[in-house]
């Protein structure tokens, strides 16, 4: 499989978000319920800006499909479009979820050797060394989940790793988070790291700690381990 | 009292969504409950801006008190501050208010007969005669609650009444819904307005309908009627 460059965010463009100007404003004149009837000049004088800007935000928000639109002999009408009520339902079920220390079950599997390559560069590993002060063991731990580890993690303080460019070749950001490994009564604290740019997706994290987790915790392929956030 | 502009959405810079391309990203990266690591390079390379856009918004943000910042060893933490997450649970709250029929009990009282001089402009007139499909009676029938009118008619769809201006002089837009009066066992249908610029507060709310309801219905100053949003 192919390294793909997860948006964690979205896309630019598709995400509610980028067109909060429009939408919020929408939600609270009852757009979410019926067409509310808005014109580009009040809701510029609701938001501070000209007429044309809210004319055109208004436009940009329903080609990008977070609103719809229709004319009436009155003038034009707006509510939000179900692709804008379901990313805003997304989002507010991000914002009621509380970070609740959870454990998740987790696969060992062997992964082609790329955790050590990036973990060796100078970029990652001054910065994880800085943030989590200690200097990682060079390889990762690979751990594969029935469901998604970053919804697990989400909820919990990120640490954004910076990405770089070097040699020619661009390295994403990463999110790591602190978490902590429990297998056979032992456990270990541990760095549970996504990616931005993986040939993993969700239900995958790599694990990185001072010392080898295989050796100290008596790891194979295929042994189960139980993995979860802490917060600091 | 003199009349007041009031701002539905709040004033400009200091609403959550105005900053929603920072906040939004803190959300869903965990900083409603610590500090997230964040750079203008990271916050870039996901919102598909300039590193120096993105460091710019941090700052903006944190100026406009919505996020709370702090300096590590390991470079600048950001999580939301308390305004932020207050203005986040008014607007999820009004996310999950459903427009339920509901009746509100409101006393009639006199005003100064400036909604008479409001609705024989032509800017207003017209624009309720194309929106309500009738010719409102040259006065309006002033209404108060002992609690908000319009939390009550604000997850109904309105219909935005364009201000204007003319001889000089600015006329704010007005909030407009269906509504129906209920009076010693009559009814009319009307239509319940908030000004944009209005020397009352939100427990009070001018009604229009086609004819006269003080007549129609037998209203005097001090009587109380029940006032319900319907939808379309």
């Amino acid at each position: 499989m192919v390294a793909q460059n997860k948006m964690f965010l979205g896309n630019y463009g598709e995400r509610w978000f980028d067109f909060a100007d429009v939408l919020v404003p929408l939600v609270e004149f009852g757009g979410l319920h019926g067409y509310v009837r808005l014109s580009g000049s009040s809701l510029g004088s609701l938001l501070g800006i000209s007429q044309q800007a809210a004319a055109r935000r208004l436009i940009k928000a329903a080609e990008a499909g977070f609103v719809n639109k229709r004319q009436s002999v009155f003038g034009f009408e707006y509510m939000l479009s179900d692709k804008a009520k379901n990313q805003l339902s997304g989002f507010l079920s991000t914002f009621s979820k509380r970070p609740e220390p959870k454990r998740i079950d987790a696969k060992v599997f062997s992964g082609v050797g790329e955790g050590r390559f990036f973990l060796e560069l100078r970029g990652y590993r001054k910065q994880f060394e800085q943030i989590y002060d200690f200097k990682p063991y060079p390889g990762t731990l690979n751990l594969k989940a029935k469901q998604s580890v970053l919804d697990l993690f989400k909820p919990f303080p990120t640490k954004i790793v910076n990405g770089f460019r070097t040699g020619g070749r661009t390295y994403g950001l990463v999110l790591s988070y602190k978490a902590r490994i429990h297998y056979n009564g032992q456990n270990q604290e541990c760095v549970a790291v996504f990616p931005q740019i993986s040939r993993y997706g969700d239900e995958t994290v790599e694990v990185i700690a001072p010392t080898s987790l295989r050796k100290k915790l008596g790891l194979a392929d295929g042994d189960i381990v139980e993995l979860e956030p802490i917060l600091d």
